[in-house]
């Protein structure tokens, strides 16, 4: 089993970036934590970020042969159909993942292009969000 | 460790309602699972489910000092202002989940009177949302 | 053929209710007539009402296996989620009636959460209605 | 007791079109069995059908003197007012009829110019629906 | 100077239709008045009505070389992209006329196709509309 | 003179629910000072509190006899249109409170189903507008 | 007969202000065709003009008794419930004037606030306008 | 404690405006009553009406150091931004009041762009309302 | 091969009519050409045009096995929705042609009822545009 | 080089009116720190406020043949049609200034009747703005 | 002749990605195709593909000097303003094309920021759409 | 004193692109202007351009540390997320600016992601709005 975590604009900045919102942690902490639980559980796990929307894209198609793609795509959340014609385009199963609870905050922030081509997501439950996520892929791998 | 799961109107017919969306399971079973997991971590574990709104709204208040709260609302989900209030009335941390991925479906679906006072949400990951839900209680716990 | 009439909040005030909106029949003769037209056609028939929307979800609920479903939801027709849900939850054959002409009255009246998940519906013909929905009932029996 | 059935655009393809949405029935059949139930009944029956909606005005306005319209103006009822007016300029009791649940079908079906004119109206009954009509006539015309 | 008074559907019953709304005038009678005003000022008046759009359309083409147009496109003025066409395809000088105060009407009133195509218009005044449309073209002839 | 004060749901709250915007009185005690001045008026003052909308709607009913209805519907003020219904198919006159300025709140507390068939309301003046309702009836009782 | 011209703000530029949409006639000019017309027919004209919305509805209190209100609210019309409010609250007929083609502007022109309360009006007829109010008026008068 | 009683456009012709939606007290006699309880309880009370949005702008920070401000826009409290920023400017707790129920009246009536700088208000109470509004302010210097 | 080519109302008018915007051909050219284009690839090709969306309708159906239809349907195109269905009601495959960029004009022309149900369509490119929607239908048919 | 500086209702308060807001510098002195910039660079500048729509419409009439206008015309910049319509009227170069960030403020502040009639405008940066403003006139006149 | 053939975000994947909707061919092999019919006319085709919106940003400034621009921006049609203002500003005659027929799909796909500023469009023709775009610049150069 | 001045894309083609909306000069030419001003005042300028959302995101980022940031994000304005997340993201005081005047302009560029989090903004001063933002943080610095 296979597994992209792919990561949008100004994630890089995270644990710099508005603690009060995302919270302490560097992305690099994170990263590492997922990569530990998918060595343990026999998965491989390509952990990648981008600020630019069409390099995400790229990145989505370079690894269309994947069983799983965990996805923040952040702002591009909002205003991106490249994305969403991305994930439909390669057939991925993907699950999105949002840090902090985007219904508490701006109006445009409630509205996602993704949720619709994604099997589902989980929003508001921290960093936690990332490892909820690779839980459902270690439990569907388990099922089968 | 209190947690309460509770599930909303036509949830009792899980299983047996269009099994192509919400999957085959019963609610019983889910309950069962979750009640195991939950022992297992010494958590105490409440499950209860209501047709009728302003029951699911004394339910909260019941258990107002419980410290953790798993809900699906169901259709109440698009409709209830009085469950958005319970849960404020209350103040207790709840984590909304969605069987199905709401986002594919009806348009006025697309919109929760409840996740801006929950801490979060989990959308589209069948009945193992509830799972992973209890599973950001007990990565809490654990964490305190 | 069974045939369940289910009726929704403040019909129970029929005849006493605006009668120039409503018509001064009771809500009893209705069921009465109805009744009658049942039995001679070898129909069973079974007529409800309530003012709780989830006590409405429960009556559909527990007449999962019936022919039939002739409903006037009333107000909750312009509100309820519930409802539509409990009615695909059965996959019951349904037809939608309202005693007086919606679309002459307030514009939130204009819509109904139930008309989609009808077979079809009868509006603005008075307690004729539902002699009108249970006709096409008998005609579609006399038809098989 | 004299009647109207008025059939507008596409309404002459029946059986030919789109079955599915529309049943197998051709618009002459469904014409002869309503006149049929009219002539045992002693009330005298005209159905005429127009593709053009100027047409159906003027049928409209030539049988002014009628006890009722059964109004079937299928795509004109979600863009002619000039309909709309016809009916009020007239003064004729008009029951709206819709083989299909328009509800089930596009967004702009599901708006109607002509309800609030009509004294009520019947959907998704398919052809059935003019027969109930007809029925809601001879039920008034026998309680007077 | 010929001037083409142009009336759109429904008005053909002006007189018999809702006089509370448009007066007890006939068309014939407001026609003769203005054929007396325009013969008086040594203007060419021709006087058209229709039910059909379409036939409007081709009334306005007939027409195009006349030096103005009065029109009261009744129920077409809200819904009609052809009646604005045709007047900017002929070019014509078109004064909208409208016997009743659309404002105080239903909504779907309150827009005109036709106002931005026209150099003017005239609402509410009844009858006396279409005689002030005529003087305002006389008072032009006068001007030049 | 016989007025029914009926609270919607989460009041049964007030005093320990989100003090900030409601303040730290109890229901219990705004029911006791409201009582103590309806006595000293001669007036019969009966106080309902319930969680469910089909009761409330029922707790209408059973009063329709008396004079007036002091309504606060909480979170219903913004659903229910079955409360609605109940005060128009009893015809009581009633006067809308509401402990807090809705108008600070969120968009959606911003419109009531409610305020246009009640005779007028009071919001944002805390617990006192209970008072200031009672004393728009006894002020109307003195006046007669 | 006594008849009030009401011109709003920025009509005092006439003739100065934007020639190519409200021509070149300056407002005293209008004002002196529009009294020599009334005096010739024995009609008692005032013209006022004001900057300030709320001397405009004193000037409307004042002549309360006039039998007639010919209004160009400029731009007023638009925003103004002020002014319907003193045209309801001194029952006065009025005819709404706008010299430009307020259809062909910005959206924002499209809506008047005054056309409801008004009998009528007339627009982009240019200063002509006036003189077929007055007409109106006059034509009223003999009519009587 | 200084209390300002400010009403807005067109209130100038209460009694002789619109009885059936005003009533038929001149403003003159609300005042008086006003005064007199205000006299009775020892508080100062200023009453004002103005026409001009300004002059009200004006009043209101003339008396900036008022305790309270009993305020009924009229037409204002629909349109005026700047009566909203002259009560933040000042800082003055108000109270908003309507005599007529705005909520049944037109559409652009539900919308007060005052209510969420004041303490709370009360419509559709007739002139009771200002009696309230006061009692308000007497009930809070008392519980001082 | 058969192929309609069906235009709408006011393109009888072209070359004469606004030609800045649709050019200075007359329909007839154009038709000349498309003609002799489809009789070199051995294709049968009729050309319509009427100012009446009925009649319009009636030529769809009376073309129903033709093998394609290229239709503009100008003001219709943003009207009518009983062209819609007969398209629909045929099952022809057809090709929307507008010789103007309609998303260069009006709001309302960025609208099309027909698009949804034609295969494809080409707009702005002029006349040039049923040339090219011709050799679509030649390179179709040269590729079965 | 003659400039107008306009101020709008409420901003005679500054200083005192919400400081948080508008900062504590009062009008006064950000007028004399203007005069002071203006009268060394040999541009005559002249300071006018009024809380009055109406006034500020003359204001603009009376200094028509002014180089340019500074204006902050605060709550009537979302309001007032009559002031974009004075702009326009005298055709001066208006540059709009806003001492806080609308952006940052309710909804209704983001729009402007004024800007798209200014030349351009400056917001959000404090009384500095009325400096920069002033600063782009200078500019431009040494650029002659 | 020079033409650029600029095509968006996973059009990459052409021929792999969801075949019922865009066919099975690859961009190469279009590519090729129409390079193929370029040089048989004499006219310079240059190829383009990128997934990142400023990317196709500099492509389009990098020929500037082309006669033609034949653009297929996917996702970006939708989303792009920097695309639209790119087409402005070098001035190049654009036509858009999609393979897809976009009004059969998503809401959002039905509007498309590059309409307004490209000569016309062709969507729904799959593959066939490019080659009709490029005929169009032959014909063109042809009539030159 | 260190300031970013970043501008967005087509901004390149400054002095090329539509000169009438961008004025002549190029973006050399302004920067080259701003570090003269800069320079003089004893602050560091740097000064970038690109085409490429995500680029701007980085270089955002890359300048973290610096005192402010003079914006012209050019197109992304309207539909950028990633930006102003990124302005968010750093913290950094940030002034907007657009060379034309975006109110006169498509309705679609009246609205900027970017002006609720940057401190304020200047639009349609010309290339004359970079050198006021300049001035207001070079103000700002002398005020410290």
């Amino acid at each position: 089993m296979k597994i992209l975590v792919l990561n949008g604009p100004n994630l890089s900045r995270l644990g710099k970036r508005e603690p009060a919102i995302y919270g302490s942690e560097t992305l690099c902490e994170i990263e590492e934590r997922l990569k530990k639980t998918a060595a343990e559980n026999g998965v491989e796990l390509v952990c990648l970020q981008s600020e630019v929307e069409g390099e995400m894209v790229q990145m989505i198609h370079r690894h269309a042969d994947f069983d799983g793609l965990i996805l923040n795509a952040a702002a591009y959340t909002h205003t991106s159909v490249a994305l969403r014609d991305a994930i439909s385009a390669v057939g991925i199963e993907a699950v999105e993942v949002h840090i902090s609870n985007i219904y508490k905050r701006e109006e445009f922030r409630h509205h996602s292009y993704l949720s619709a081509v994604c099997v589902g997501g989980i929003f508001g439950l921290g960093s936690r969000g990332y490892d909820l996520a690779l839980e459902y892929f270690l439990a569907k791998k388990k099922a089968e």
